[in-house]
């Protein structure tokens, strides 16, 4: 392991002093079927990857419940443009009381070999922000804590005023990033694939003067399938830029740098944790 | 105007020491028909505010083009999730060639008089930021220089590597901010009713492994109207509230504050200005 940092280290450092003749490949890391959700809209597919590294208990909840048929035909009844589309059972039903409430895991603490490949200091919400195992996240050194930041597309657990009181209600963010809404909220996935999909639903919420939604017309998850339950043939496999990869450490600072001619003025050289996509590719 | 400040001033100071006794009512201000543009696409209505009082050319050419049924037809050809849905005529068609060039507008001077409603300071790209008549901004009092910041929504003019060289082709980012463009680019207005319906644009890009999409495929802008050319009885007219009015900067207090019950632990006192939507409503 630490030879492995060194080398990436010396990479860098080369790839710093002579960026341009060093191009060095994205590296791809496959998504596990076992890892990654199905999620069939009446519009189209979505794929979201899980963070049991980071959220266990989570997505153990949320990955029994998918395979008990739990959410399969569950409304997204708070759909509200600039913010998140919220599904799940019908509010009060059995079905909803019946799922045990979840400690909330929504930050953790480090420990002095912890790291992450670093984006940028003084975030407005973080002393520090990064992405691990393809995950973006904030990190505070002076706390000693990390967590699962809230980007567009980003999956999280909605809950009651308690911060134990989630359950199986989810939400996605659908436009700027809610920030606010970190380390308060388990924040357990992300959207891979289809993302365009969850910005179509219908929205539920209207502006005064509009008539109210009738909540028949609200959109429905037709079903929602662990990968590795999908026949074989209907699979959707993914693959990510390895994050970890010195690819993507050159890709960051290319990025900051902006070197492409339409920058006839440079931006400042900072980066917005939510406004650094990464690269992904479908296998099947 | 002084006085009116000052009777401002008060008043915020006395909603901050009673916050509780002092819940300013919204204040409205009604967006005129002749700077508002209709959108029609196939699938729903969008209204955007134009912003003469910051980008006067590039709002005065895209009203006339707009009036000579320059939009009408065309398509949305780069949509791209997580970025922007742009839109504009045939590249290098006689109709795109025959629109005069337009000096960049994309950010201003600022005389010692000149003041916003703040939301923020240090801000990733901004000293500060805030809002002025509605429209979300960046202020650098050490440069002494304001802009339009890019959040979701925004409609800015595209151009080549030149800076003065926007003409008809225009962009709205559709995810996550692009404040790295602030500056860059002359934002002209903003979206206000029915960003839904952009965020549901057929996207023209794929990621690796996907097959293309079919440029027929692309949406097209049914029409595009100057409210005030629209009939009056298919005429949308919004108020948006106030940014100048003490209900709203006291809104932005307890906003910031987040004394909502659901806050069990209180996030950061900060704001992302393009997480601050504006409230607006339906007047017909």
């Amino acid at each position: 392991m630490k030879l492995a940092t060194s080398v990436l280290h010396i990479f860098a450092v080369v790839c710093l002093l002579l960026i341009s003749a060093c191009n060095a490949e994205t590296q791809w890391r496959v998504l596990k079927p076992e890892n990654t959700v199905l999620m069939t809209l009446p519009h189209g597919k979505v794929v979201i990857e899980l963070a049991p590294q980071f959220s266990p208990k989570h997505v153990q909840q949320f990955s029994t419940l998918i395979k008990d048929g739990h959410y399969d035909g569950n409304k997204f009844y708070r759909v509200i443009d600039g913010f998140v589309a919220q599904g799940g059972p019908e509010d009060g039903s059995i079905k909803d009381k019946s799922v045990p409430l979840l400690a909330i895991e929504g930050e953790w603490k480090t420990d002095k070999n912890w790291s992450f490949t670093k984006v940028q200091d003084n975030d407005l919400f973080a002393e520090q922000t990064g992405f691990k195992n393809g995950f973006a996240m904030g990190y505070n050194p002076s706390e000693k804590a990390a967590w699962l930041v809230h980007c567009p597309g980003t999956i999280a657990m909605a809950r009651g005023n308690e911060a134990d009181s989630a359950s199986s209600h989810f939400y996605i963010p659908n436009g700027q990033a809610l920030r606010y809404l970190d380390r308060i909220m388990t924040v357990f996935g992300r959207v891979v694939f289809g993302m365009e999909h969850i910005q179509a639903l219908k929205r539920t919420s209207v502006i005064e003067g509009q008539p109210a939604v009738d909540s028949r017309d609200f959109t429905a998850m037709i079903r929602m399938e662990m990968m590795s339950d999908v026949p074989k043939n209907q699979q959707i496999i993914i693959e990510i830029e390895n994050t970890e990869d010195a690819a993507f450490t050159q890709r960051l600072v290319k990025h900051r740098k902006r070197e492409n001619p339409f920058f006839y003025k440079k931006p400042l050289p900072v980066l917005d944790i939510c406004q650094v996509p990464l690269k992904a590719r479908l296998i099947k």
